[in-house]
């Protein structure tokens, strides 16, 4: 892919009267009558029906949305976007019939990933993932999570989180960094992730938070990953730094990964195709949310669906990501999530959007500025070209965004 | 959706060279050397190394690719594209607990089309097949097929098969009009389903053809549709006129329908998850090309799939197609068609890309003009912003074009 980088700070300012809104609503409906948004120096200062603009605001310029559909700033709540390389030849020999072995002979999986992250410059890292990035600005995400977890070593994870920061400052784009230290063994630590992990512990997570690079934690915690006891250990850490933490759990196997995170007060417990009862129990308890990743459920086609009905019975809110990795979810789009995550996973329309919405905001600690558009807030939302909430998760393939307000500025498209 | 509509005339014409390009070869692996197009008066004149370019050809301006690959235009195989309405609310309903009957009750299902097309005028239909087929020329589809099958009347198929016409004017883009009046029995008809068939071959057919609406015909034969008997007597109908016939075949059950298809010389069979040994040996011998709908298989959560390795085994040309409907695919990204070929049917990444070019075109009857970059015919070509091939199947609900040559103007994007 080619980088096409935009100036953010040329966009134009979204300050001024936004009329002719039809706003989605939290409960899934449209709003009735016509809205208005009042944005003043990036923020919203008013909302409500266009009829009732005070007019104080009158001398603001206009943008006329002619009913187009308005909904918040999508939040893509779980990716790995900054890596070095590509795997499309380990996905084309793994379809002519390539054995496992193969692939690994020919330098594929997830090693080859942390090989070529760390054989990548800061620079060169920027420009593969802004390419990706773009896709995903380009349908209305206004926050997104980006973890570490190619480089898995002090110097190439720091890499990793500066490119995820330089992505926030050049696209106008909320990032929340997640230090994922613990995702794999690295290939020089082979059979001692014991010691891998007091690294994690004692060196890496410490120096990078003293660089303000780490927003969260995360482990892969998996019979092919890390143990719950080496989770536990990087989460008594991240605690001791009032870092919040987050879990890649349950996803091949229920470990119990979900009941140990809810004792952290996990923002999140991500996958859970095999989350128990307890563990949701637990969850509701803790207030995380459930993150559904419908992409690599499909590229790896799952058939262990996330129990979506017992999380509903216990309230336990789900967001929907595109868990954007080289691997098993090389997915470009958040719409296509919807979709999916209606398709595959049988969430309603509502608890679909509302997955990319408020309910993303909220794993990621942003519930108090994102996912929602509200007076004081920064002005994230997005104008379709739909007429029904529906069909953003209707359609699949679609581009139907026609403009998007991303931190106070027309980011892409124009009313 | 709005309507954007382009002014195709206004385009710029893509006369000149044609350099920097990287040529993806039939066999899927890309041109060794940088490869050249020129292209004259619309059509492709010389093709070869960049560093053979004939002298004679100096004088042209130049358009310098700076290394894309560079494809032949998507052709969409199968398609839907034309009807009144859509059923996003339908799918809601679905998802929040509907039953059958209450969606049937609330207006939903294929009926709900049929009435939403029969109750649109010819411009409303063109409006709103526009705005959908606005998201397939923007990913490099250069021809398409549209089918009718929503009308059920000769008023109402001859307005859909118009609007497929007037398409292919406005857009420059190849239609290939498909009229299968034989989709579903209209309600008028409800009990006396041999009685329509007299008028979808007696009436409708003739009337059409005479107008110069319909390439070829095209039956739903299944179960829940039009028996094998009926499929023939449209067939025979279809043969009297020199029309070539497709089929909707063997998508729920095995009904024997290729076989069928076959004695009658099919340009292709559709869909085809429970084919039969019998009828790959039938297609094979008679030169069918098989449709693969993979977006359909997802969106029913179809568990059977289509026998991939027999075809391959056999030698039978596969194709890749949206199946664009409103009811069971309605997908907007023949690209996201190629990832689901490779992902749910295992297709190689040169398997799913000859599909959605060379194969599409076969099935179509285009193989001589279509699907292909050669000397003699129409510019029809696509830069991607990828490195590898792979990537068009590996990155999903990515939008990687650099730019369109289609019909020997550039249509999307520029070099
Ligand atoms: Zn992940
Ligand atoms: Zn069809």
């Amino acid at each position: 892919m080619t980088t096409h980088l935009s100036n953010f700070l040329d966009r134009p300012s979204a300050d001024g009267i936004w009329t002719g809104l039809r706003l989605l609503r939290e409960d899934g409906n449209v709003q009735a009558t016509p809205g208005a948004i009042v944005v003043r120096q990036g923020l919203v200062e008013w909302l409500g029906d266009a009829a009732g603009v005070p007019a104080s605001f009158i001398a603001l310029p206009r943008h006329d949305a002619r009913g187009a559909l308005v909904t918040p700033g999508l939040v893509d709540c779980h990716t790995h976007l900054v890596y070095g390389g590509q795997r499309a030849n380990e996905f084309a020999m793994r379809l002519a019939g390539a054995s496992y072995e193969e692939v690994a002979r020919a330098g594929g999986g997830i090693v080859s990933s942390v090989r070529a992250t760390r054989e990548a410059s800061e620079d060169e890292l920027f420009e593969s993932a802004a390419a990706r990035l773009r896709n995903l600005l380009a349908e209305g995400v206004c926050a997104i999570e980006i973890k570490s977890g190619y480089g898995l070593s002090l110097e190439h994870e720091r890499k990793q989180l500066r490119v995820a920061r330089r992505l926030a400052e050049h696209f106008g784009v909320t990032v929340r960094t997640t230090f994922l230290g613990a995702h794999a063994l690295p290939p020089e630590y082979a059979g001692r992730s014991d010691d891998y992990i007091d690294l994690v512990c004692g060196q890496m997570l410490p120096a990078l938070h003293a660089e303000g690079l780490v927003d969260a934690v995360d482990v892969f915690c998996e019979r092919i990953a890390f143990s719950l006891e080496q989770t536990e250990r990087v989460f008594r850490a991240s605690q001791a730094l009032g870092i919040p933490v987050k879990l890649h759990a349950e996803q091949l196997s229920d470990m119990g990964g979900a009941q140990l995170a809810a004792r952290y007060g996990a923002l999140s417990c991500d996958h859970i195709e095999h989350l128990s009862a307890d563990g949701i129990a637990a969850m509701k308890a803790a207030g995380s949310v459930a993150v559904l990743l419908p992409g690599a459920y499909y590229t790896l086609r799952d058939t262990h669906l996330p129990p979506i009905e017992a999380l509903r019975a216990a309230g336990v809110p789900m967001a929907v990501s595109t868990d954007h990795n080289p691997g098993t979810s090389p997915a470009l789009s958040l719409l296509l999530m919807v979709n999916m995550a209606c398709t595959l996973f049988r969430l309603t329309v509502p608890e679909a959007l509302a997955g990319v919405t408020a309910h993303a905001a909220r794993a990621l600690g942003l519930q108090d500025t994102h996912g929602r558009i509200d007076v004081g807030l920064p002005a994230n939302f997005v104008l379709w070209n739909v007429q029904e909430p529906a069909e953003l998760a209707y359609w699949f393939g679609q581009r139907p965004v026609r403009c998007v307000v991303r931190q106070g500025r027309i980011a892409e498209g124009a009313a």
